[in-house]
Parts: structure tokens; C-alpha cells; sequence
């Protein structure tokens, strides 16, 4: 890529950011440098969005040169952008929804940064405090719509899934969307993509033009996975948990296609809250689902639940294999029970405030040796409290193989040392090896050298 | 009116307070009993607007048994009414333009006093935090549009004017409204519908459907001039001087129509902040306008603005006699310069940020004879601080005469007692003696007892 | 009125007219002389519609020299104006809503009666192609709404009625409008403009921005009684008869107001089509009302047409006496009963194609002392057809009381003789002279002449 | 397939059917052997397009037993299925797309059949009359958008080109979508598909909802190229000559990918209409392309065209190889002359009126032995006369290829025998060869048995 592939601009938001105070323009002004770099970065990422490469370490040293400044007019706010990819632009002019997202990342990165004094204020806050910023960050994104429906289905598995896999995501999607249900996703490639892409030609099939796909993504995973063109809505929540809460709160079921780690951080996530005697009323759609090539997939997984967690757990979630229509059918059928709960119970319909999400679920865990060894991975507790161990523990293996953070952790301290209870170790070992063996570890083709180690007691 | 026009009713919001979090809406439901007492007498005012009544105590004494409470639910906020005033429903359903004023009520008297902290934090501000609330009170209300044009007029005038001179505010706005202009005003009787309602015709005429009729109003105000149904946004302001200052930077321009002593507070707001130096060369359309019949009136008004502000002052105004075409016309053209010069500076379209308003101007006056003896009312000085005494002494002749309160305390203590330079009271004077000979200082057919005595020093 | 007071201009057309083959320009702009007269008639009479004159010849006389012509382009048709009326213009530009009234003139004078083959085809056409061709007039002019509610309530009555019966109008109108209903009138004044003006501010305070203000007219009436300003959709139809079959088929129900010969008419006309056996299962929601000062007049009606057309006549209405909610309540009532026939007789909702209309309601009647002669009032008959021939009496000294060539006509050969059965014509002597007494014969103040002679044989 | 995939249904249009007199639902109805049966294999091919096969013929025999019937009833038309195939509804409702599809075939085969009496007026139509009923019935079909710009491209290449060049046309699509432009094709597979897919996935990216994708087809080709499911504007124009008329008036520029017969068909169409001399002061921008693999071809066809046709034929169009930005750009600019030229002329932005297209470009050619016996292919004649009879030849061959009844002609009585000047004839069989070569004849593959021998005379 030459350095004539750049483009310097003035840009003025829409949305949102439109109708600013001075006041906040000029906390938005404000330097910070910490601040500026990540929202820098970030902003490259949905810049470069229109290009090839995924890697974002190649995007940063390529684009080394570019900047982006906030612009203080009484009028309202404006960036400038200089040497920036000139893949986001036709003709000088930049594409509309890459101006959209990039006025998301303002929003949700430094916007909400101060206004909600997120840095200092959420670590130690008490769970409903949590719940309510989740609540005005999404609010804030015009995320909640006033529909009497609901609609919203959250698609998880895994970015780097085989071809087979990826266009059963397709068809699961073009079902859904001829139901004239919308899409959430992580928003990036593969089972973030596929649902997404399916429902957009199911829209248009059946004339919807004002299909939702949705995009939740957080600072550490957006440069990595750029949002796919056909994310229509973009919110970027401070971290990895609250991702998963907004998940969770704004779904109103979730489909799991297969993945690897990271799909399994998801699953026990869900699982563990809907483990939680205070939501044992609750009726959540959830339904694994897959080609037939991957039915093996969710016999393991099934399987570990079953023995970790036990049939309470596996009585949560439905699987079924290979057959997108009846995917697409049970979710609907399964949602409109959750409509009456909501009603009955006068629950929003855009936000499930009646879930109760423990606070073992909510605060960020910081993946480093210590804490990985202080995990109580053991059966003599409650299960919610054991799934939650379990999530941090995928969590960390997440970050251990990919994210940059983790991986030159791993490299300085070596792999994590996981211990616990033998038999429920064991359990682990074998789902964690099978994943290895599918190579859902890491991308196909390379080899894969482990972050961590199962150490039995 | 018997008891059997009564209604219960349990209604739920449309706009702004549809999606609150559960933080916010529990805020909302703080009992408060100073400010629970305040929301229920404004709402009694817009559930009664419907009624040919416009005395506050009677309406309030015959209701006595009306309440209102806020029910909290995840779903979001509801009102319940009991012993509310059936003119406000059709069928036991409440007009839909009822309800919105009434959740204008709820958003600007109970919400944004808890999210703005409004008691505590704005009496000692400095001017450009009190900007910035008066900013997102109206920004929260909607009221902010992204109108390629300028096109929102203020009309001031007297609330009991004459009927040819309601006439003549009705072909203003009329004229104003075949020319695609917008109307604001204090949204009460009088010169306050009349310019609304010639809009609206002529809206009508020209197939406009989104025109816009803004109300300002204030909790001291609201219960004796209850909204004219043609307003279709309602904002409450904390009180007059935010309300003054929410005139002043939302409209485009400001027609000034007959009135008494709380049409000459308002002009003399807006000349003493265009005569502060810092608004030099800031161009504000200001029009005094009337029929031939009341003529008069502006000259008494243009000559005591000559001889105590001088002729600056004069130069900030024009006056058009009996030509409400022109008046429209005029005011399209001044609106043109406007908006180049907001173009220039970068200025918000729907905001005059650039306009400079002394803290004399912002913070409330209270009318009590120590501060109106304190007023300095002499010419060494800067004519802005001049104009911003004389405002306060209209001010407090405004509560002597008709609110509630100031008649109360002129009944104990005596009238106001007016000091200051010989020549400038003889003007002042003279102004007020006119007032009352052409009956502007009550409504016309009460003998009026002046509230205040001119004392030369 | 002097000669400054003319606009020339060229304007284009929005809407049906906007998309024109080039045949279809080419026959618009054929010359036709009678046509381009009557085009030009009715075009002064809505370019007028600014003014307070509503005398057609002293209009025509004063604008003497106006002209409009057709301007043929491939982009499509445009209208050349010289010395118009400047009431019709803004700063030069044309008030929106007159321009659409003139396309609504162009459309239905010209446009129709070309694509239409009107002049030729109509007269001598079987009941079933006249009501098509109604149908599709109608439809071009887009009045037809694919609504899922009846909504459409026709107001009759008279056009010069007495202040107190025109506020009562008003009152119904807006008791209507407050329950979403719509109007549809003769679009002139009196208890035409009453209707739509109470529901025009009724759907303000609804916030109902589509609301529809149907006004129906026909080519001898638009420039005696110019449309009111309130009209949204206007449609000149060719004749009376076509006129009164539009009311009957596009309204839900019709509320008959006090009026004169004319009002008359129209309720015989109904009663008419309603006494026909193949209408007899046939539930047409039919109320006359008026303010009690009023409540004479229908005791006459009534009586009359208890003694003439019988008790089953008399079954087919309801008289509601000052109550104007009450009217608005009942015309909901009864409105639900017919959206149940149509939807279990898949008739449509916007157009009663099961009502039957005899051809003796179809056919132009025009009125000579020959045909007045040969009217058959006698008892011996189907009383739908007596009903036929009263509605042509009263339809010709309608003509011989106002209208330009019907007064021309009495003018030259005398009174027109009424012959009939002497118990039926004492009758109606007794109902044309109550009216003469109510002074409902002409303009109030004026003295009446009778037109007609009651001839008992 | 087995019986099971047969559903039945009732279904209620959407649109322009939706209401309709009495007189046209009777004529719709009226029974009509040929018609109905055109009218079910239509309405086949619209149910059957979400299958995989596009094998007409198969369809046909599959669906044997699939009828199609129209309901009358005063509230409008509807269609009964009966054994329609499953895959256009989903859980038993029909897909909107193909419900709306359905009704366009409606409306395009039966309404205006009889509403224009196409059978009889056509054939000996003179040119302006043909080109009013183009008009009209793209109208009809609401095609026509009041615009302030030209965005219609109109794409024209083969069906079944290979998949470098469908990515291509995927390409030259997402730059014209990029650019706000829409996409006109003749609605199948291959280049017919690929710029609907480009564009709608750039309009995704501008967030322009209301993008266009009309598909222009005639009943012979509809069974055999159902519409892609992208297309959300469909006609069915009555013949081939019709339909190439619609692309040329509607469309505000052409793009040509590589094609086989068919495309020279439509590329002689427009260059025979821009050589006559009444078109030459009209700028038609013309551009042929495709990706560098595909540059011998159009070497080929500007040779062929620069041989016969002469240059001022090559200075119609322009080549682009290999560069779908620079396509878009230039078709851009072009188009903004054009814009300049109709507002010059006064002539409509959304059909091009100017352009004259003489009578031999307007009446269908039947392709029989004789006919092509007649053709006169020598070169001492009007340039587009010439023209006009190489797009017969082109014209027939496409029917002995692909067409069922040319090809079954072509069975029985052996090829076309094509007579001409004997240089001119060279370059057409060293064309045609070379089309054989590159298997542009038929689907790759297949080995190909000409159905035309070139005879030299």
C-alpha cells in the first residue's frame, strides 16, 4: 500500500453528536493521551474496515502516520482526519456508514468516557449501577426501539469457522430474516457475518427496510474484528463484560453456532445467570445449532455441561442440528412465551431488567497467573458461582491466544497454571483438547502451542 | 362544575420519558413534597386548559381532591390521575395533545430537577455553566430542529390586549406563516395565540404539516395562562430569567407586540444585552409592531428607550405601523443576515451561542423592597447594567401586579419604592402612568392601584 | 380592487398531473372554447379564494382580463397565468394550496373530460358505467385511503345559516375530530366550513397531521362558493347528480344540518336511494342535528317527510337536538355496524359499491316548466320514485332561486307551476313556506320572491 | 420434488391493483383461454424463483397441476393458488417480494391487456402511439420517480458469462452503487444480477434505503430468467422491441458487459437509434466493459462495429477495460450532460422523450426463413437502416439458441440462412465464430450446432 492510499478530511457527525452542548464539546476537546490512542486506533479500525487485511498490528504500522483530531466549533462538533485509509472514501467524499461508525467510536469511546465518568465509577460499583450504565450506553446508541415485538436475536460462535459452517450461519440468518427477526452479533467475521448477511437478502425479500443488525463490539476486539458493511448499528461497550450484559439484556433469545473458546466463555456466561435461583422463572431462548459435520461439536460441549454443571444447566438450551427453518421457528415460538413473561411482569420490551446478573458476572476479570491459580474450580459450591470460574478461566485462554495484551503475557510467564477439582479438570481437559484437535484454538493452518496447563490437585 | 366531572386515569408517556433506566425512574418517584406539590399544580393547569377558566386559585380550589402519582415499573414511568378535570379526555381517552404537555410537565418540573440538580446548582453558577442548562433543557425537550433555515420568530406582547390589537397579532403571524416561519411565544392568551393561530392558518394554506408553535413558559406563570392548544412543543423553564434567556437563543428573531410592564421587562432584557459591548456586532431582528390605534404606544416607548438607553439603543429596533406583510417580510430579510453571519462563525443554527448574556441578566431577581431600593437607577453607568436595573423593576411591577405572591407582599408592606436619578424616574414615570391610562397594567375594567411609587432622590 | 393588483406567473403542476404521456399533454392543450372558458371560470374561482367577495359575476367582471393558458413540454404540462388575482401569491410565489386546488380544476375540468370522453358518453350511460366513472374520478383524484377504520362523515346543510346554527356546526365538527373522525362537505361556506374548521383545531389537539378535509363541488357551484381554506383534497365533478352519488358512496355516514331548498334536496335525494327495496338491508348511519334554537326546523322536516314518504322513511334517520357529542358518539356507533356488513360483504372501504342507485338519481335533470310540469307527485307510486321527483322540484327552485341561468330563466317565463296531489302538495306548500318564513330562501335580510307556484289539480 | 411442496392460497395484492372499479375487476376476470395460460406460466416462474432450477420447461411438468385463478369482489381482486410451490411462501405466507412480483405480472399481462387493448392496437401502431403506451405502462407500474437527479444505469450483458466476469459486473455494480446510482437490468442471472448485487451492498454501505433495481422483461424470457430476488421494481413489457425501448427511455446511461448474441442485439438496437440523424445532437452515455481477460472481446465487436457501422458508430460509445471505478466516475459525468440537455430542452428527467426511435426499431420481427431471406445486409443504405436489420439477424439467432419455439423452428426446417454483402458477411461470421469460441452461444459446456449459415451472394 503506497502512501498516495490516503486521504485527509473534516468530518461532521450525524446522530447523536449532532446537538452538543459547549460544555460537552469541549470535555470532548479535552486532551488525554491515553484516551486519544485508543480512540485513535479504534477509529483506524473502522476506517480500514473496506480493506483486506484483519491483522491489526500491520493496520497500526501501516498507518503509522495517521491522526485524528476533535474540532470545537459553537456548531457542534467536527474531526479531522489526516493520512487516514482512502478505503473509506468514494471519490474524496467518505462512505456514509464508515462516517456513522466512526461518530459511534467518538460516542462510546470518549463521549461516554466522560460523561459517564466510566474509568473511575464502574470498577467498584454495586451491580445495579452497572445494569443502568449498560442501560444509558445502549439508550444513548438509539439502540431500544419502541416495537411491539420482539424481535432481536443474538448470534454467537466463532470468527474463524469453517466454509460449511459459516454458510449454515447464512442460512440460519436468511430464516430468521424472513420471519422478520433482526440480528445482534459480536460484529465481526464468520458467525458475527453469516447470520447477518443472511437476514439482509430475507429483509429484502420480504420488503423490511428497516432491518436491525446490530453490532456490539469493546475497545480490545474492534481492531482486531472490524465491524462487517452490513452492521447497521454499532455500540462499543468499555469491556468484555459489559458486552456480554448487553448481550444478554437486549437479546431476546441467542443463537450458538459453533466456535471455540471464546463461544465457550459466552455459553458459560449465560448459563451461570440463568443458573442463578432468582432467575429461575425466567424462560430465555437458547438453541445450539450447527451443520451436521458439527454435530460432534455440541455433543462435547453438551457433554461438559451435563458434567459439570449438571441437567439443570442442560435443560436451559435446546440443540439442533442442521435444520435453519426449524432454528428459526423455535425462536420465534420460544419468544413469544418471553413477550407474555414481559408483560405480565410489565418488563420492557428492549430491555430485560427482570434477569438478574450476579456481580461475579459483571466486573472485568484480569487474566494473570495469580488470579487464574485463585479460581475455585471446584464442584462444592454453587453452580453459578462454578460457572463463573469457568467463564474467567476461557476468558483468559481467549486472551492468552489472541489478544495482544495476553499473548505477550503468556510469552514472558508462561502458560497459565489452571488447578482444581480432578475430575471436573479432567472434564476441562478433554473439551479443551477436542477444541485443539478442531482446530478451533486458532486460525486453521497454524499450530497451536497451548496458554495454559490443567494441573490437578 | 359538579364532582361528576371527574376523571381516573392511568397514562403512559410518549417522546422523551418513554425509555428511562431504573436509576432514573426511581429518582422520578422520590417523594418530594415541595416539588410533588408544584408538579401537581402545573399539571392541574394543562389537564384544565380545556376549561374557560383562567384563575389559578379557582381552578385549583375546585380540584382540591385531584392528585397525581407516579407509578414506577421496569417498563417505564406512568401517571396516575385521580379526580382529574374531564375536559381533558374524549370518551375516558385523555386528548393526545394533553398528555404530551402533561409528560412536558413531568420531564421539565421533576426530571431535570433530579438530573440537573437544578435547586442546588444553578443560583450561584457562573453565566456559561446557567447557558449550558438552558441548553439541555431544550435540547431534552426536543426542541432543537436541524433546519437547513432560520425560520423560528418570538412573538412578546401583552397577554389582555385589546381585541383589534389580538387581530393585528393574528395577521402578523399569519404573514409569518405564509412565509414558512415558525412561531414562539410565552404560549398564554393574547399576543401569545394570536401570531400561533394566524400560523397556523396559513401553515395550513401552504401544506406545511410540521409547523412548529413553541411554548416557553415557567412553574410561576403556567397555572394562570394555561397553553393555547395550537402549541405543540411545551417547554417549562426553572424560572423567568432561563425562560428569558431560552427566548433569546432559539429564536431567530423577536416581534414585539403591544403590552404592559412584562412586555417593557422583556425588551428591556434584550436591549441591555445587545447594548453590552461584546454583542457589537452581533445582529439580532428585533421589530416593535402594533395596528394604527396603537401607534402611541410605541412612541412612548421608543422615546423613553431614547432618553434613558439612548440612541444605540434605538438603533437595535424598528417600527412598523399597521403592515403586518411587511413586518413578515422585513423580518425574513434581517433573518438572511443572521444566518451568514452564523455561517461565518460556525454558530449553531438552532442555538445563538455567540450571543453574550451578562450574569445581570441570568440569575433570578426576588422583589422585595430592599432590593428594589438597592436598584441603581442612574445614568453614570454602562448603559447594559442601566437596562438591567430598569428590567428588574419591571420585573417586580409584574409581581405586584398579578402574581400571586408579589400581591401578597405589596398588600403587607406597602408599594415599591422607586429611587434613582430625577430625570430618569420622570421618564419612567411617565411610561407607567400611560400603562395605566391605556389599562395594560390590569385587565381592562378593574381600577388599578399602583404597586410601586416613583421617589426622586 | 386596481389594476396593480394582478400576478402573472407560470406554475407547475404536483401530484396526478405530474407524469404526463405526451397524448395526454397534447389533448389537455387541444383548443376547446366552451371548456377553456369553463377552465377559466373555475381556476378564477379558486385563485379568488383569497378575497372576501363571493359574488361570481362581480369577480368575473373585475378580472376580466385574466387568462390561463396550457403550456405543453415534454417535462410535462405547465399553466401560464396573466393578470391573477395577487391574493393567490406570496412575495410573488403561489400559496401552496391554491396551487393544488388549480390542478385539482385542470385534473378534473379538462383532464377528465378528455380521458373521460365525459360530455359525449355520460348522459345516455346505464347506472352501473356512471357509477364507475365517479369511482374514477375519485380515484383520480387520489381520495381514496386504504384505511383500516370508516372514518369519512359527510356534513350537509346550508351555506348561509344563522351565526348560533354555524357555531353548532363547528361544535359537531369538533367532537368528530376529536374522535379521529374526518369531514366531507359542499366545500363552501356556512355548515360546509363549519364542520372541517372544528375538526381541523379537534385534530390539532390529536396531533393528527393527516387529517382529511374532503370538499366535492361541481362546475355551476366552485364560483359561486369558493372552496374554504381548510379543504385539503378537492373534486369538481361533472354534474349535481355525479356530486351527490360521490357523498353517498365515499362518506361513511351523513350529518344534515339546518338548511334551505338545497339541503332538501339532498335528503330527498338520499331517502330516495335508501327507500329502494334492494337497499333495504342496507344501514346507512344517517343524523340531522342543530342547536335547540334550531329544533323546529326538523320538526318540519320531519313531518314532511313522515306524511309524504311514510314511517319508513322516517326509520331511516335520527334527529339529535344540541348535543353535539352526543352526535359524534352515535355517528361512531352506527359506523362500526357498517365497516361489519362491509367487511362480511367484501364490499371496499372507501367506496359503497352495494348501495343501489336508481338511474332516476343518476340522470341531470334540467329544470323547465315542461319538466317541472311533468314531475309525477303523487302518492300512487313507489315512493322511492316520488322521492326522485320531489328531489327534482326542490333541486329546480334551488336553480330558480340562486343560481346565474336558473333566476335568468324564472326571470323570463315566470314562476314554474307544481302540479300534484292536492293533500301531498298542501305538504309541501306548508314546508317552502316555513322556509321563506325561516328566511332560509336567500341570503338573510334580502326579500323572497317564490320561484314556484303550488298548483293543486 | 415430491407433491407435499404444493401449497394453496389466497392472496390480496399490493399497489396499483389494489383499487379498481367494478368495470376493471370484470374485465381482469373475463375468462381468456391464451391469456390465462401466459398469465399462469408467468406467475410460475415469479413462485418458482427462490427454486434452483431454471429449466422452464421442467418447471412446467413439475407444476402441472398449478393453476392460478382471479377472485372479484367489490373490495378488489384477488389471485387463488391452488398446488403453488412452497418455497414463495414462508409458514404458509407468501414471501412479500413474490407476492408483489405476482401482482406486477398481474398487472403487466392482464390489466393492461385490456385496459390498452394491447392484442389489436400495437402491431400497426404508428411510432408515437407505440411510445406512449411504453410510457404508460411504465407508469402504471410506478416507475417513474420525480428525482432532481439521473441515476438510472441500465446494464446489459449474457446470462451465463463466465465467474471473472460476473465478479466484474459485481464490481462495476458496487462503484455505481457507491455513487448513489441505481441499477436497470433485463432482471436475470449473470450480468443481469451482478450490478443489482454490487449496488445494493454499496447502498447498504451509503445507508440509502430507497435504492432501485428494476428489472425490465417480457413474457418470453421471464420463464426462462426468473427475476433475482434483488430486483424490487419489476415489469413484464409485452415484447422484446417494447422492452428495449423501456431501457432506452428510462434508462440515464448503459453499461455493456461481454454478452453473446443477445447483447450485440442490444448493443445494434441503440447504436441503429443514435446513427439516425434526428438523434444526433443527443449525448447518450454508452460504455462498453469488462475485465482484462475479457478485452479480446470487445477488440472484436468495436472492430465488427467499426467495419460495418463506420466510425461515427464507434464515437457512441467508449471502452473501459478492467477499471469499474473509472466506469462509474466517467458514467457519472456523463450523465450530468445529459441532465444539462433535458432541462434545456424542457424535457422529462425520467423518460427520455427526444430520443427518436424510428418504426423498424419498434415492431417485433418475427424470425422465420423468409423474413431473414429478407433482410437487407448490404452497405449502400441509411447506417441504421443497416442496423436495424443486423439486430433482426442478431435477434433471431438468439431464438434458434435458446428460444423454445425458435429453437423448435429450427429443428423442423434447418438454420437460418443469412444472405448479404460479402465483405460485411465475412465480419459477422468471424464475429459469430468467435462468440462460438468463447462459448457465448450457449451455457459452457455444451457443445453448440449453429442455427444460421452466412451465404455470400
Amino acid at each position: 500500500m503506497s502512501l498516495g492510499n490516503r486521504v485527509d478530511a473534516l468530518v461532521a457527525p450525524k446522530g447523536a453528536l449532532e446537538i452538543l452542548s459547549q460544555d460537552e464539546i469541549a470535555r470532548l476537546s479535552e486532551d488525554s493521551g491515553q484516551l486519544h490512542e485508543l480512540f485513535r486506533r479504534c477509529a483506524l479500525a473502522i476506517l480500514n474496515c473496506g480493506s483486506d487485511s484483519d491483522d491489526p498490528q500491520a493496520i497500526l504500522n501501516e498507518f503509522r502516520d495517521f491522526n485524528i483530531e476533535i474540532i470545537q466549533q459553537e456548531r457542534g462538533v467536527k474531526l479531522r482526519l489526516t493520512n487516514a485509509p482512502s478505503s473509506a472514501f468514494v471519490d474524496g467524499k467518505m462512505i456514509r456508514s464508515v462516517r456513522e461508525m466512526l461518530f459511534s467510536v467518538l460516542r462510546d469511546i470518549v463521549f461516554t468516557y466522560h460523561e459517564y465518568d466510566l474509568e473511575k465509577s464502574l470498577d467498584s460499583a454495586p451491580s445495579n449501577k452497572i445494569t443502568n450504565v449498560v442501560f444509558q450506553l445502549l439508550r444513548n446508541a438509539n439502540v431500544f426501539r419502541r416495537n411491539p415485538e420482539l424481535d432481536l436475536v443474538v448470534c454467537w460462535g466463532g470468527h474463524s469457522i469453517a466454509r460449511h459452517e459459516y454458510e449454515y450461519t447464512k442460512h440460519v440468518g436468511h430464516e430468521l430474516g424472513l420471519r422478520d427477526l433482526n440480528i445482534c452479533t459480536g460484529c465481526g467475521p464468520g458467525a458475527m457475518k453469516g447470520p447477518m448477511k443472511g437476514a439482509a437478502i430475507a429483509h429484502a425479500k420480504q420488503r423490511i427496510q428497516n432491518g436491525v443488525y446490530l453490532g456490539l463490539t469493546e475497545p480490545g476486539i474492534i481492531a482486531a474484528e472490524s465491524p462487517n458493511p452490513i452492521v447497521n448499528q454499532l455500540v462499543i461497550m468499555p469491556d468484555i463484560e459489559k458486552r456480554l450484559e448487553a448481550f444478554v439484556r437486549t437479546g431476546h433469545g441467542i443463537i450458538v453456532f459453533p466456535g471455540g473458546a471464546g463461544t465457550a466463555e459466552e455459553i458459560l456466561y449465560l448459563l451461570g445467570i440463568l443458573l442463578h435461583p432468582a432467575n429461575d422463572d425466567i424462560d430465555y431462548p437458547l438453541i445450539f445449532t450447527g451443520p451436521s459435520a458439527s454435530a460432534a461439536y455440541f455433543e462435547q460441549i453438551d457433554d461438559f455441561i451435563g458434567s459439570v454443571l449438571g441437567e439443570k444447566a442442560q435443560s436451559k438450551y435446546e440443540i439442533i442440528i442442521d435444520d435453519a427453518a426449524a432454528v428459526a421457528k423455535t425462536m420465534q415460538e420460544k419468544m413469544r412465551t418471553v413477550k407474555r413473561y414481559r408483560k405480565e411482569h410489565h418488563d420492557a420490551f428492549y430491555f430485560n431488567w427482570k434477569l438478574h446478573i450476579p456481580e461475579e458476572f459483571q466486573h472485568p476479570f484480569e487474566p494473570t497467573h495469580e488470579k487464574m491459580a485463585a479460581l475455585n474450580l471446584h464442584f462444592e459450591q454453587d453452580v453459578h458461582l462454578l460457572a463463573a470460574d469457568l467463564r474467567r478461566a476461557f476468558s483468559s485462554i481467549v486472551a492468552g491466544n489472541v489478544k495482544a495484551q495476553g499473548v505477550a503475557y503468556i510469552k514472558e510467564h508462561g502458560p497459565f497454571k489452571i488447578h482444581g477439582d480432578k475430575a471436573l479438570l479432567a472434564k476441562l481437559d478433554k473439551l479443551l483438547t477436542a477444541f485443539v484437535e478442531q482446530q478451533r484454538m486458532k486460525l486453521p493452518g497454524s499450530v497451536y502451542t497451548p496458554c495454559y496447563e490443567v494441573i490437578t490437585d
